[in-house]
Formats: C-alpha cells, structure tokens, sequence
C-alpha cells in the first residue's frame, strides 16, 4: 500500500509498504477514506518528537471502514464505517477508568508516533473498540476528520479546561488552526465574548468569520491594553494559548481578570516564566492538558445536530497520491492560508 | 489606646494611638481580647508590601468584643463577642457576588495593611456584618483565632484548591504554620497520604504529630526521588506549595502525577520557571489564591464538632503590652520553634 | 400614586395610594417605567397565596429610575436606571452567604406578596445594593423586563439545575411563558435536541420558533413513546417540568435515560408521586428551586452581547392606567395566546 | 462444585454443580476464598427480583484467585488474588464510557442475578478486566469483602450523591448494614453531625460505635421535630434514605434544610408521596443511583491507609459448607444481631 513516512529530519517519502495487519486480539484494520496533516506532523518532521522514529508512517486522523477486527472485538465488523481518534485508550487501565485517556499506560498519542499512522491505505488501529467511533450512515466524511484530534483538542484543552461559560469572556491567542477550532467550540457556551489574538489579519479575518466577537493584531505590542479595554478594566475570563511559546503565555498571564482560568493548549518547546509575584493572589487557574477525545460522542452528537459546521476548517483537498504537496501547502500557511487539508485514501 | 506601629522598613513600636471610632455606617468597633502575628507582618516590616504604609497598626487576626456598631449594622450588637477576618468584604460588589471576598473593590485584606489593624486594644472593621463571625459563648478564644486567617488560607487555598479527596495522595512542600494549617485541614477529606516536605527536622516532626503520614528532608536534594518512590512512580494528586519561592514551586512541578493539582499558597517575591516544556501534556492544573475566607462559617462548624483542634498551632503567649517580644520569638522560629504567638489585649 | 391592589380572593382594583417612601437605611424607592404581569399573580388573586393578604399591591418584576435612596444605600443614586430582581436579599444572612438568595431569612420573594410590589408608580426595594441591578444607557427596557424573573426563573431552575450540555437532549414540559423562557435559556448551552411538550398546538408553534427541535402534543396520551422514539429508546438527560401539576410531573419520570436529570420549575399545590420502585436504581436527579436571581449579572451580559432576543416573549403592552385590561389578556391566554404583557409606567 | 442455588420463592439449596468455564475471551475463572450475604439475596429469595429466576447460584459479593483467564485477558493471570466487584462492566458501552457501570449494557449487576453468582467454590466473571480489582498481598480478605457492595453502595449512592462535606450536617434514616456502610464512608469528609435514625436501639448503638454524633429512635414519631431541634431548626443538609419505604422516604422530605439533598440508597417496592407542594421552592436535590463501583479504587487506597476498619461490620463467620446456617443468621439479624456474615470457600 501507499503511505507517507518519515524519514528522518528533514527527510519524508510516500513509499510502498506492506499493508498492516492484526497483532492483537483487540486490533482493527481500518482502511482510510479521509485523513489529514496536523501541526505536530510537520514537528515530527523536523525531527521535534523523539518517540517518533525514522521509519515511521505518520498521521493521527481519519475516517475510513473497517476491513477486519482481531478475536476480542464484538462491537465492530467489516464493513462499518469509523472515526479513528487521535489517543488509543485500553479502557482498563488506571488512567483510562479516570476517563483521562490521553495518559492510557500502553495507549495515548501512539498513532503515527510510535506506531504506524493514517496517512496510508491502511492502518491498525489498537484498541478499536475504544479507540475508534462508529459514524452513522451519510454522514459528511470531511466534517468527521476534523473530530478525530482538533476539535476534541480546541474543546478539551481550551474550552472545557478554561471553562467558558454563557455570558463570560474568552481571549484566545493564536488564529491557527487549533485556536480556531476552540473558537468554534468555544460557542457552545454562548459567551459574551471572543477575542481573537494573532500577529496576522488574515486568520484574524478568518476568526471573526468564524465567530470571533472581537479580534487584536498583537505585532504593535498593545494587545495587553487593548484587551484591558475591551474588557472594562477587569480583563478575560478565560485565556487560551493556542500558539507554544513563552511570549503568548505571558500575554495570558497579562490579560486575565482575578479568578480568570489560563487554559493551554499550545505544544511548549521550552519553559515559561509564571509571574507569581504577580498572580499569586489572583486567584488564577491554569491548566494543561492533552487531548483525551472523552468528548467525542458530545461531538459527534453536536455534529449530527448541526450546531457546529467544523467543514469551515478544510481549505484545502488532496489524493493520498499527491500528499506531498498537501504538506507542502500546509507547511506554508502564511503563504497559502492553509487551515486544515484533507487527503482523500 | 496601645497599638503595634509599623514605621518604616526594620521599625517598628508599641505606641499611645486615638481609640477608632465609626467612620461608616456599616463600620464596628471592636475590643480586641485575643490576635495574634502572621508571617506577612515580618514582611510588611521589611519593608515588602508597598501598600502597606508608616504609620499603620498592623494586624489582620483575632477575636474580640463589639464595642460600637455604625447605623446600618443590624445584626452585630456591643457586647456579641466576635471572630474577625483577615478579609473585608462589602458583599455587594461584582467580587464578592461571586464569593470571592479577597477582590472586593474596596476591601480584600486590607486590615493592617491599607488601614489600621488588630494588634492593638481596639480596631475599627469596615463592612462589620459581612467580615465578623458571631462566635458561641463558652467557645476557645485562642482557637478561634487561628480561624481569622491561617486555617481559612491553608484550607482554601491549599485544600480547597488542591481538590484533596479521599483516597488521594498530597504533598505539602513548607512546614511553616500555613503549611501545617494546609495539613490540619486537608484531613477533613482523609487523603490515604499526606507527605510533607520541609528543611527542617524539628517542623517535620511537628507534621509528623499533626498528622502528616509521611516526611522528607529536602535537604540532600533527593526530594523529588523520594516522593516518586512513596507513590509508586506516579507521583501525588496534589502539591500544595506552602513557601513561596521559585525552588519549592518547582518542586511541586517535579512530583506531580498526570491530571494533579499544584495549589499555590505562597507568598511569591519573584517569577518562577513553568516547565511547559514537560507539563503541557501532563493535565495539569496550578492555582493561586489570596484567601476568601468563604469557608469561615464551615471552619467555625467543624470547630464546634471538634473535627480539628487548632490550638496546636499555638506555641507562645504574650500581653500586648509585650508584643516587641512576641514579635522576637516569632521572627527567629527557626530557633524559638514558634508556630502561632498570642497576644492577649 | 396609582397602584394595582389585590382586596382578596377575586377581587382587584387600581387605586390611588400613598407614595412609598425609605424605611430602612439599606431601601430605595424606584419610579416604575416598565413593569410585567406573572402567572404567580393570577394565582394571588384566587387566593391561592397565603403570605400575599389583601391590601397588597402586586406585582415583583420592572424596570425603572431611581427615585430616592436611604443613607446606607452608596452604590446607586437618584436618577439611576436599575433593573428590579424579584427577590431581595439582605447579602448577609447565611443563605445569601450562599448565594441562594431565595431563602434570604428577612427578603426572598417578598415583593407583591408580604410587601407592597411593582404593578404601581412607585415602589421601595429593600436591600437596594443587593436586589436591583444597574442597567446600561440605551439598553432596551422591555428586554430588561424579562430578566426580573421570568428569565432567571428558566435558566436557574430548568437549565442549570437540569445541567444541560452541549450535545446533550432536553425535553421541556409545558410551553407556557416559563417554559419558553426554559427553551430560550437553553439554547445557551447548545444542547443537540430540545422536544418541547404541550397541549396547545399554538404553544408549541411558539416553541418551534423559539427554537424547539421538535415538539409534541402530548394530548394523545402517546408522549412518552414519541419522546422515547426520538431518542433512540433511551430517552432525555434532561426534563425539565414547567407546569406544576402531578401528571406533567409524572411525564417527566417516564421520559429520563438513566443518569439524568429532572428539574422541576412548575408551582406545586398537591404532591406526586415519585415511582422510586422503577427510579431507584436508574442514576436519577430531581431538582427544586425558587430562583436565586444569583444569574442575573451573567443574564445581563449576554442581553449585551446579543446572545438572547427575551423581547419574543412579549405579546402585549398597555399603560398603567389599562392594567385591569393587561390582566384580562394575560388571564386568558389560550385564547389571547398572551405570554408576557408589559405594563407602562 | 458446592454452590447455594436459589430454585424458586421461599426455595433454597446448597447443591453440587459443575465447576464453571470460560465462555467468552474477556471471562475469567475465579476461585472464590470469602464471600458473603447481601439482602438483596433475601429479596431474590422471595420472589421478589424476577430477573433472577430458579437454579440461579446466589452472591455478587467476595474475593478469591484467578483460577484461568480468558484470551483476551492480559492483566491477570492466574494465581493473582482479586476482589470481585458487584457490577460487571464491559468498559466499552455509551454508559461505561461515562463512569455509570452500573448500567453496562451488556453487564451491570448481573452476577448472581441473570448469571451465576460467587456463593459457590468458582465463579466466572465476564469483563475481568474492568470487574476485578487487584489485591495487595498481605491485605485483609475479609475487609476486602465489604468492597464488594456494601462500601462502595454506601459511599457513592449515599455520601457521593448526597454531597456530604466538611462540616455538613447528614442524618441517615435506616441503622441496618447499608446505612452503616454509609455512616463509615460519610466519615471520609468530616460532617459535623451524623445523626442516625432507626427503629432498632441496638442498631441505634452499634450506629454510635461507628461513629455517629446521635441516634434517633424514629418509634415514638417525633424523630422529624427531635432532629429539626437537633438542627436548631434548619433541618441537615444530606438525608440518606437507606430502607427503600415510602416512611422513610418521607421522612427524609421532612428533615432537610433548603438546598439540601435527599440520596436515596434505598431498593423501593412502590411509589412514595413527593410532598412538592410543600418542597417545590425548596431548592432541594434528590438522587437515586444503583452503584457504579467507580469509586472501588479509591476505596482500595483509602483501605490501605487504614482510614477505615470495614471489619467492623462483620458479626458471624460460616463455611460454605453450613452457608443455610449463614442465611439463617442473616435472615433473623434482629434476633441475631448480624450486620455482615462472612462465609469462607
């Protein structure tokens, strides 16, 4: 079969391999409709993710029907059609009975780390009955992608963690991808506002289409006092660092209101300074977290009722044939103004 | 009247001040029988809390008798013997709407701070019927006073915050008084371990009689080994760091289990490092707080009950008119083995 | 002044009545300019009130100026526009220390019951900081009607003592003014499914509008299967009973999925009965609230953002002068199809 | 194998039957060492659970060894000593993904119930993986036992749902073992008041034993006026109804403060009067819950740190040999005074 590997730093490759195929009892193979390429991707390639090695066929997100289940799997068949999500999660072990399955002992963020991946013909999929959720018949295949890592991610670690809340006020720094499906999400809560922080006003164009109530170009250094502004003094509710580096985290610390909740999201390379001597009696909460796609039935379910249009995401189409130059797209956003590709199997 | 004056950093005096009297209609007066010193006036005398000006009678604990109340107090009455907070609360603003009493917009903790304080005969409380406590007759004086401000910090902020729950496992990092009060207070959840982590031998050992189930000196270095060892590698659910400075935040950042909590209780002077490098995927949750003393009423019912004894807290008795020396013994702990120092009025 | 006075069961009258003037120092006397009619008052006036004796004039929801405060009343002045919550609360006894204002020991819902209301020119709020709400310049005062009551009294006791979620289904029962303020409220939180249940076809027209999913009239005596059916056999998270007779009540046990909620809003007269022999093991919660009003700044937010249009709820407007005229309307609504009336001032 | 075999009402036997095998790949073959009585048994002994049908072996209670493990079992083995969890749960269905076992569909409290129970030499257990729980060596078998059931439906059914907190009063209506096991677990959380309530005044003494700050004998009918003194007036904050009559459920309804919780642990036969007429503005939580055992775990951990001794709650100790003696004793505990039998494989 066709997949796309990693093949070191720098270097990547659609080769030929051999289909995958059953290795326990719990396993399925699932033959891939719809996949697509996520920032960590383009960090593997860089040779960021030391769990990742040469040799590697990446991805984490799909669609696609299954093609056979091991011994042990009663809830699926061939033939039914699936969401693979991003974390595998045993379902037994300490973590998995905590729900939070992003930690599962021999599970978590493997697919495409530090097992084979999605962006091929096939993949196996560990522990399909927890790992993987059925989709109802005629349901849009391209939306469905978008549930498999980035809209559990923007849901679980921005919005639930930051706990939006119906009349309150968001700030989420960084328009990329990843922040804008928090802002999308963020709006099943009916806040009474979003503001969307970035250094480019193309995503910010972009953000307010998506339903950002305010947005900030942060390049002129006064995003601080803007939001101050917006917010009557008393600054956000909660703030979602969407972005990874020390300098938006510090921009949260700067713009939350006492009892306020810093919700990150972004992948840190390094650490960050936390200006206790300034927050310590704030009365502030951050939190951090992976994505542990516990709430993808809610999603699935919003989805269904269409509350959420998550299509508005794909910028971009691929074959599987042609996917490097969907990642040459996607790795040049700026230029291309890629949100999220798809690559059809 | 006598009254503890703070004069300007390293000064400080016992001088003749004007007895207070009503300045608002929902002020009282109250008598002060029994206060007593918080960590935070040795920093106020160095100089360290700019809001703190020369001049003032410092103090922000202790119980006393209603001498006088302003006309729009209806519920307190001369002679209803009282428990004071540290916090002053309007009850009316957007804060204290919430519960969240530290950030009222014209109180917070500003006895002894912005205003005059408890250690002196007698000490004007604005907004009297929302920052008293009725106290019963025939109740302990010098345990009430630990309800003031120590046990409502260390519950709330600490434990509260910390989300102890039965069956979990918590590290306190400071065995000073707050963290021991951190201690006292998180057995009302009967956590299956409370490690307590200190420099000093002589405070480990008081944890050790106050319940803690185990201890580390964190003097070899070995600290963040040792607590992983206790826990069976995980690390713990909670660490409530009870120091304020960067090296015990940091600590708690290295002992923490996935999806724990790191309650902030210290009193913090600088930044400290955040390694989002390690944490962005670890689900975890950090927080400050000044205290709200929102858990007053709760903290008086289980005195009542006899769930806790605070009295322990207490290891020296001095007249105001001796308070120069109760500020001695409580400045040098370390060879006093002071916790909490009376001053009886 | 002109007032709407209830004489006992029966019998009303607009009359003309002595102006209010401050009796406590924490009072301020509010001209009306906009007030509204509750179903609670059809109730006073059948007699079905006990605490509300003749003499009374009616009426706890308004809008309107501020007119004179007492002396302990620092955060509002003549001439202020406020928005009249229909419970007071005295901030400081321990249900108002909790937030649940409803049980207030000296307020509560005591406006148009055991003290004179807003159906009048004029009226004395007790506890002025803590039970009126400053309003925005250029806000919509019709809108702000809806917020003294009606709105919260959905919210609260339906939608957040129901715990609706995104992606979750909710079934309302009863599709009058209460219910509808449920469905609107609801929408907060973007539920998957709301089924509104009635038995007036033009009700549940209403409720389609108001953004029903789907809606059932019940008068077939089939709801329960219809419901059941539409969720896939295992019914709703969340009933919420906005009627308050045994049957609609009894409805609302038959309709809940394991684990789910039942939040009743309706006003009792009899009791019902609960059938513990087939909920005892299904993982239920029921709920009971008087509203708090602890909302109304979160409401008041998202009327600013333009969350929420509560205009739609308002079907007819007269002046004070033509109140008997209102209540007519508003008592007959099947065929009026009257939800909310507004009376101006 | 001996096995006690339920064959139909008022019917009973301790029968030799084959020793069970492995019939699915996620089963396992466990060798049971302690088992014990629980009243449902009684109640299945009458007729009175029609699930249960004749020849069914009894018990959903015990510990034992791993005897065989299915194919699809990796982290047990044989030889490892397990505790049996009363809820079967498949870890993969709509209702284990949220914690709520208690209604797996394929598993829930199915053992001795639809399938064959522990009150034998052998037992298969489906789901193994996420119905067993390891046991530490050297841990006490019989307290192990009371994990089984009682605790955990003590524990969640009751403290959980009823949100018992430090410094909360709780009264619980029925002294007989499961109201014990609650009264053990409320403990956790250090209420200020326990007060138990039961017709029985050697129950009523054990009750004080355990830990309860006052007994109520409900004979004399004043038990509702004895604990609203008791309460100076308010009523407790968490009623726990562990009998499963409309008597005791009403008088739960009675004695709670506004926004308290009624939990209701109780197995009810019929309908009880929900006095909403009475309670409708109360703003009062009640919950049913058939328990989910999620909270096993946690009561591992807390039973190693010896928080909790549930040995008290054993009386007698029979072989399974003289298991009818067990049930005799158990049957007649007013006469005989048994809480918890233990009967040893």
């Amino acid at each position: 079969m066709k997949a796309f590997v990693y093949l070191g730093p720098g270097k990547k490759a659609l080769e030929e391999r051999p289909k995958p195929d059953i290795t326990a009892s719990t396993d399925a193979i699932v033959k891939i409709t719809k996949t697509t390429i996520c920032g960590t991707d383009l960090h593997i390639l860089k040779g960021g993710v030391p769990s990742c090695q040469p040799g590697r066929i990446l991805g984490h997100e799909g669609v696609g029907i299954i093609e056979k289940v091991g011994p042990a799997v009663t809830t699926f068949k061939p033939g039914d059609r699936v969401l693979i999500s991003c974390i595998s999660a045993c379902g037994k072990c300490v973590y998995c009975r905590k729900l939070m399955y992003s930690h599962c002992t021999t599970g978590g963020w493997i697919l495409g780390n530090s097992i084979d991946g999605c962006q091929a013909e096939f993949v196996r999929i560990p522990y399909a009955e927890t790992s993987l959720y059925r989709v109802p018949d005629g349901s849009d295949e391209e939306a469905l992608v978008m549930l498999s890592d980035i809209l559990p991610t923007g849901f679980e670690c921005g919005v639930l963690n930051g706990k939006v809340q119906p009349g309150s006020t968001v700030a989420i720094v960084g328009s990329g991808p990843i922040g804008l499906a928090a802002l999308l999400t963020a709006q099943f809560y009916s806040p009474s506002a979003i503001i969307m922080i970035d250094l480019d006003d193309n995503r910010l164009k972009v953000a307010k289409r998506f339903g950002a109530t305010a947005v900030v170009n942060s390049s002129d250094g006064k995003a601080v006092e803007t939001v101050l502004k917006m917010t009557g003094g008393y600054g956000v509710d909660t703030a979602i660092e969407a972005v990874g580096i020390p300098a938006t985290f510090e921009l949260c610390e700067k713009i939350v209101a006492p009892g306020a909740t810093i919700a990150n999201i972004g992948v840190h390379g390094t650490k960050v300074a936390l200006h206790l001597e300034r927050l310590w009696d704030r009365n502030i909460t951050i939190t951090t977290r992976l994505v542990d796609t516990v709430s993808t039935p809610m999603l699935l379910n919003i989805l269904r009722s269409h509350k959420i249009d998550p299509k508005v995401l794909i910028t971009h189409r691929f074959k599987l044939s042609h996917i490097l130059d969907a990642y040459e797209t996607f790795g040049h956003a700026a230029d291309t103004r890629a949100l999220k590709v798809i690559i059809e199997g």
